[in-house]
């Protein structure tokens, strides 16, 4: 059988570079943050730091700060994306969170909701609604003006 | 074996109070159409004219003409979707020339479809990029800004 | 940019005709009904009342009445979309229910499940199982004859 | 590590008993068939001769010809299934053969497939509406009554 | 309307014939099953006694057993699939366990989830962690090594 | 409304720090791709050169080349997913020739992609299958041995 290559690992994620790119990821993260993203990063911690990791050092600090949308759209294109997947309730909880803190109303985030139902059928939206009322239940945001 | 229950059938497609929903939809479709719709609905007449006339009526009077978002951001939510379900390709070209007609930007599209890379991973969102560069492509849209 | 384009809203859901047609579409779901449907669109009522007047106007009113299926034939239909789309357990619970109030037999509903694992997987089948399961339980209806 | 466990191989699907088995699948899978079906068997001898035996001896001789639903049930279930999911256009082809085959009406397959757009969204059901279209076209049954 | 047609029943699971075959399938889950899985099969029996015996007559038997691949490497492509459906933790858990039987590692598993957010996004991959993560802290396999 | 946060955009691609982690990404790629990938990354040069920028950095510097599992191992999850998640044909079809360029063999692939079928179900299963039969035949890998 062939041997598979091999490769320099990465750089440490402790290395100075890799904690740089994270504090500029956790930058980005602490500013859109709904108060949810902290408790899911210390829950990596002692089992998949790396994951941990390359969501705030690639996923905040590479792609969420880039220019070309503002936090509002890639919130709805993200709502859009944990609706369709279905199963995601705890992400889509985290971003129900993270929609309100970046502006979008609960009205907003209703209506975006409402609308995935003719794209991905009522079950998933139905689910991300319950979702999205249990958030805003804690917040004290129901009922929502329709 | 129980009988399953019966109802009365839904009002005909045909019937005036029908054709002034499908009215309502068709002008709310006009508006947004990127060009490539009335040719999927067209194609709809020979099979499944119900399916047609409830995309308009429902899909575009009933829910896409509601004022808690605007265009621009119901094709945020609407690209999000049809990116992470796969498969949707033909409906994803729709849409993409639609986002161009109410005011996306290639730029935002590509920074859309970019974002979604994180959420429903990298293979998906190439497939939603070369769908995106097919419509890019037809209208000279090509090289986006990055 | 590009202004979005501007539309008229739709018909309010309190107007006389959606009412009418929000009547049509609930006497629908009354007759098909396995008892989950009501505790459903109250819990939209405070979040998104607008998503569960649809659900009925259209889902129920419009579609479930057509004549060119009978019931049991529509829940087979939506019992192996429902196993195949995953994560949407509570929907599948409440069209368990409908597939046993218009009729069919718990046999069938297993029958359909089992089906299912060959085009789906076993582990979705086995979501389903386990959710049917426990509708079956709550009405006495196990074991199942195999 | 750990060595993983080993186990004595499968019965040869060359071995009397395995061709009996799939003799018997080949019967119903001959019954239902709408004529796509040997086509696929055939791509498959020279890549994954395991794989058509066991379509044919699980998928049909074990599971398809089990009692608890007739064939037009199972294809309403399967069509529910592979609109769904998505992607799976091919085996939706063949499936759509095989339900005109076992006796669904051209009717009956175009409504499951507009009432499968509640539940998985517009895009899934017009990618199975038009994979029916193809078939339809093929076989001189355009236009559906509706 | 064409009468569906008849075929013969498949062999009763409690054949002479569907013993062994059985028998053959148990003797490989056993072997590479990780606690959880009698549980499961148990749990079919009062509803789907059939699809419990195909999942280790078929599952294990026909296809698990097959040389081609050892089950180390057979658990790598199953943590991939059942990472990417979504929805399927309950089967990801006895999954995780059964990796953990036939030796990978903990570190192994982990790196097979990050691995996963590449290609089907960070929300499925947080999904999987997690599941783990309940399996290796009932384990007292925490914390993982990076 | 609440005003979205702003954030210092990221590094630009061009910069030598992320002109460097490209190159250690490149290596990577370099050493495991069948000879699909530059073709892929250079048709997302004229759309969306941040996305495939990150592809290469991140999945392949960052992810790929960790210790924790080898390229093997990397790939048999990796065809798990995208055999499950459907719809990605081409990334499939790239990965059958990494896998084959990474040392797995023919009947390892078919092997994987036919076990793949009872978790995620035999219409994906085939096309996963019928991509591979693509990439063996244009390298005259034809037939596989069962």
């Amino acid at each position: 059988m062939t041997q598979p290559p091999t490769f320099e690992p990465p750089r440490s994620i402790d290395s100075p570079e890799e904690r740089a790119r994270y504090e500029r990821g956790a930058a980005v993260l602490n500013a859109v943050d709904g108060g949810s993203a902290p408790a899911v990063m210390e829950a990596l911690s002692d089992i998949a730091p790396a994951l941990a990791h390359h969501i705030v050092a690639f996923g905040f600090g590479d792609i969420y700060s880039r220019p070309g949308l503002d936090p509002q759209q890639r919130q709805l294109v993200t709502l859009g994306i944990l609706t369709a997947l279905g199963g995601c309730e705890p992400q889509l909880e985290v971003h129900i969170r993270t929609s309100l803190n970046v502006g979008l109303t609960p009205t907003e985030i209703v209506e975006a909701l409402t609308h995935a139902a003719g794209y991905c059928g009522f079950p998933k939206a139905l689910n991300a609604i319950f979702t999205a009322k249990r958030v805003f239940a804690e917040r004290g945001l129901l009922p929502v003006a329709d």
